[in-house]
């Protein structure tokens, strides 16, 4: 059975431009788009249409690395960089986790304020404990979001209480897997090692083995920041550059891997990704907030090198993935301004494509509204924001720039309309 | 009549720290604020008091630049740097306002829009019109927010539409100073070359003179962009730099002077500036949307140059001005990743300082809660926010970096609660 959705149409199939329909219809069938057409064929006049008209349809917004156990920590403790700000903010919030019930609090929070913005994909950070990351899961299925969640793996350079022996890591794992990890789950697990600080050479030799044989997805940190860098250099002196240090376990794209940040990547690390097709999640509120420093986008697109957008919350301080496209612009330009315009700004398209069809090709058809692929959809409602006369581009952009939530009015994900979470059947 | 105020007071007396008293009191008589105390002296007893408990009180916002015509093209029109964006975009659009029944409908919205979003003063520039100036004027005495409003004058380098001759431009000052600018006005005019390539060096000397005589304030910008910059240099080859391109005309400090960007102010122009007290007023939004670089804020403070902050829209594209403040301390961030870690970033206390008493004192005794200060403020009701156990200050840190003008429950000017503007007798 197919059903209609007819509204002003906008999204990319590549990053260079929009395909924008004015009064356009999407067919979608069995949760997948069928095609998108100007004038409704004949064959369709008895399906079910729901009538968006004047409104804009676009895809979801995939997040592609965000921390859920920060959500505590959002818009504050922004004083310190990196490292110092882990072990005095992020690490004691994180042991709370160890008790169930504070993660189901504040997860219900988290998962209604990702729903909010809009996002209707999410690949996250839990904590080390498992019993909460399962909780984590269990509470995104309710809601009817997607996304790959993360139990954190980590065994060195931090706290007692968020420390783990590679036996459980594994075990943990294992029994994730057995759970979540079906082929047509809207919510999976990802391998999450912290970072390379975090895992011992044994964590890292099991867990990339551990993948391997899975064919599980990897995330991680890379090259967020100058100090970090240097301590991994002295953690792992063998290997010739961080993006190596995972590499050299197997944990660098040998199964499709994100990796968050790469403010610093060049030289070999940046041909490795390349070879590898390893995933950047650029995270600009992040970098800024962190005073990280500014990760040069442009040089991975001429790669050819994949890249999505994420929230990074709570180094990033907005969950809203529309304002880390206005961000993702801003730092490019200033790379601009430093490099006497030698590296050309990101443009919208370009940022749009990230937070879309190239985030949600790490879920597979996701982000697009060609054929085939699956609906994933906001409706924006715009009318506040559309004073004089603008053009459905132009309405776009403004929705990005100086839009919210209160523009959102419906959110699709695999053709279902997804209201506000109330996990009864939890 | 004193009134009291009652609720979480918060605010800054200097840039070093935050003033907090929890359940405090503001008396306030006759607009002014008398005295804050966490006990009511029972001199008080019998005093109206507006019981806020559990909420924050704040001073209000001063957006000390924005360009209120160019509020159409808010959110639009980002993929251009400076010069070809004020040709493109913003210089059609002003053209506009020869029209004052659209500066009407424009320059209500415009209103309605900073009164959503907490600011109560306002430093703005018109167009080259008097008539939509002195209108918008009208519109803001009659919305009861404070501010200064500036004629723009150019008359080389745009467009037929904005020229003026320089008669018209001291004639138009006249006029506009001799209905305006009286001392207890809460909206008065602030003179306002648009900068020193629009404007011929006839043009600046008549200018100045005219501001010296009539000790009249000043507004413009300054080194924002490299190619803006380079030609300043040509049209001005006898000045040092382009801060002493306004200096040889009396137009920069001789009375008190607001400069929008200094994003490559530096040597002379550094000392100039604090020799003659020029504020800078920071823009980082725009400053980041126009790809003009980074403005290096810290060296204005090491030299005691005061510094606010202004929301540029549109180049900048969110007239909060809680906004600017996180982008000033990102874009900080940045210098200080950059700097390796030797220009130490801005903080909290710092960035509101400037949004607050910093920016206030261009008016008077404005953007504190000490005693003699004008009481502007904000009540803000962060219930949604506050879902945990936050202190007062993690509190106001949420509103300012993950809030919106929702939290904003009420305004005040001089004492006066402002609602929503109506205009009803303009």
């Amino acid at each position: 059975m197919a059903t209609i959705y007819k509204g002003n149409i906008l999204f990319t199939k590549t990053q260079h431009q929009f395909e924008i329909i004015e009064n356009g219809y999407i067919v979608v069938e069995d949760g997948k788009v069928v095609q998108v057409y100007t004038t409704l064929p004949t064959a369709y006049q008895h399906a079910e249409l729901i009538d968006y008209s004047g409104k804009l349809i676009i895809p979801g917004m995939n997040d592609m690395h965000v921390h859920a156990p920060q959500f505590r920590n959002l818009g504050i403790a922004m004083d310190m960089e990196l490292l110092p700000w882990l072990q005095n903010y992020t690490f004691p919030e994180e042991m709370k986790y160890a008790d169930v019930n504070y993660a189901d609090k504040m997860y219900r929070r988290f998962i209604k304020s990702i729903w909010k913005v809009g996002t209707t994909r999410t690949v996250a950070f839990g904590t080390v404990h498992k019993q909460s990351t399962a909780h984590l899961m269990k509470l995104m299925h309710a809601a009817g979001l997607g996304g790959m969640i993360g139990k954190v793996n980590m065994n060195r350079n931090c706290p007692d209480g968020l420390c783990e022996t590679v036996e459980d890591a594994i075990a943990d794992a294992q029994e994730l897997i057995d759970v979540w990890d079906k082929e047509d789950n809207l919510v999976r697990p990802i391998l999450t090692p912290r970072f390379i600080p975090s895992c011992t050479p044994e964590m890292l030799k099991a867990l990339g083995d551990f993948a391997m044989s899975n064919n599980l997805k990897v995330q991680s940190h890379l090259s967020e920041n100058k100090g970090e860098i240097a301590w991994v250099k002295e953690l792992e002196p063998e290997s010739t550059c961080y993006g190596d240090a995972y590499n050299r376990y197997n944990l660098f794209g040998q199964t499709p891997t994100l990796m968050a940040h790469c403010c610093y990547t060049e030289g070999e690390e940046l041909e490795l990704m390349n070879k590898n097709q390893v995933f950047v999640v650029h995270c600009p509120t992040s970098n800024c907030n962190l005073g990280s420093g500014k990760s040069p986008i442009r040089n991975f697109l001429d790669k050819n090198i994949p890249v999505a957008l994420g929230s990074d919350v709570s180094g990033g301080h907005d969950l809203s993935i529309f304002k880390v496209m206005v961000y993702a612009i801003q730092v490019s330009k200033l790379w601009y301004a430093n490099s006497d315009k030698k590296m050309p700004f990101l443009t919208l398209p370009e940022v749009f494509y990230m937070a879309t069809k190239s985030g949600g090709s790490f879920f597979g058809k996701v982000g697009s509204f060609e054929p085939g692929y699956e609906f994933d959809a906001l409706v924006i409602d715009d009318t506040e924001l559309n004073h004089d006369n603008y053009t459905l581009l132009e309405r776009l952009e403004r929705f990005i720039y100086i839009g919210d939530d209160r523009q959102i009015e419906h959110r699709y994900v695999r053709g279902k309309r997804i209201d506000e979470p109330t996990f009864e059947n939890v």
